[in-house]
């Protein structure tokens, strides 16, 4: 393998230490600040991992690890977008794709192929492993918001009818996962944890 | 599938959070903080998926992912010990594995296991898989200083002797990334990087 090679592999990972840079609106239980894009990917890929037996149908755990290993690798240049914030879609769209193009384009040829496709089944949200990647991104914040009475809904002025929209996709993916959770924020509207 | 079966899965996926406020001795390139062990399980997990090609023997880079995310959990309760910190070995290893059998322990049996058999690969470094995981932990932060002028080396007192006993296991699992990076860290020497 060419020198070449390699020191555009390395390239790629000294860049993603700029992931650890990108601020969330979530915080982490029992800290003050803000939780970063980097340690969320690592706790959602492993959640996918822990849960892929509720998705249905059925998926391939590895893939929607690597998935989700990488779904958020585009905010290095675009940064994060609060879920609630309904302003700017298209723009974040042409953001995110230029991103992709510029850190993917990094690596050699055939891992920029390969990556750059497990992110867009992220976004495209078509196949099984997609949609659960998807539902996991969204219930994560969901459950420490949850375990957090309210923390990132409250500093957002995030309404209980704008949650269950936006994270309705979970119900899609994994029912079960949707049935357990449903309940949940009933009980938080009426603890007042919700706008 | 049972309500406490998808209660005891999150109660462990809650506690991960916590993993978000063990800090390391690295800082990521461009910031003044010190890096935090579930944003870099996130980089060592993607590293692993990013380098498989360069593991001799061929390994499956599914599961070195799974260890590598797998791997820093017990630091919940253990805390992070620095490579280059020689004393206190033994009383590691037993705070490590009773904080394995109080973390896995959080999930349904089947789980428990899985996981804790991968944690084990990780710490046993016998299987190409567990060899690979272990190389990728051990040349991420000495990349990391390669980019930093030796930031972590220098803030601890790390010697060049050290550095080289320390991360041999990776020529022994990827002796191409070991022939990259050795000529690198004598060129680090002679610039004053190391202690």
């Amino acid at each position: 393998m060419s020198n070449a090679h390699l020191i555009a592999q390395l390239d790629f990972l000294l860049e993603l230490d700029k992931l650890k840079a990108i601020l969330r609106r979530t915080r982490p239980a029992g800290m003050q600040r803000l939780e970063n894009s980097a340690e969320h990917s690592w706790h959602v890929a492993l959640m996918a991992l822990l849960l892929a037996e509720h998705a249905e149908p059925a998926v391939d755990a590895e893939r929607v690890m690597k998935i989700l290993l990488l779904h958020d690798i585009v905010e290095i240049d675009a940064d994060d977008t609060f879920l609630y914030d309904e302003t700017g879609t298209l723009e974040k769209v042409a953001k995110e794709e230029a991103a992709a193009e510029r850190i993917f384009g990094l690596l050699p040829a055939a891992q920029r192929e390969a990556f750059t496709a497990l992110w867009r089944e992220y976004e495209d949200r078509v196949t099984p492993e997609g949609k659960f990647a998807y539902a996991c991104d969204r219930l994560l914040p969901m459950l420490q918001n949850l375990a957090n009475q309210g923390q990132s809904w409250l500093e957002n002025g995030v309404r209980f009818e704008q949650v269950i929209r936006k994270n309705l996709p979970i119900k899609d993916a994994a029912p079960g996962l949707w049935d357990y959770v449903l309940p949940r924020l009933e009980a938080a509207r009426a603890a007042g944890w919700l706008a």
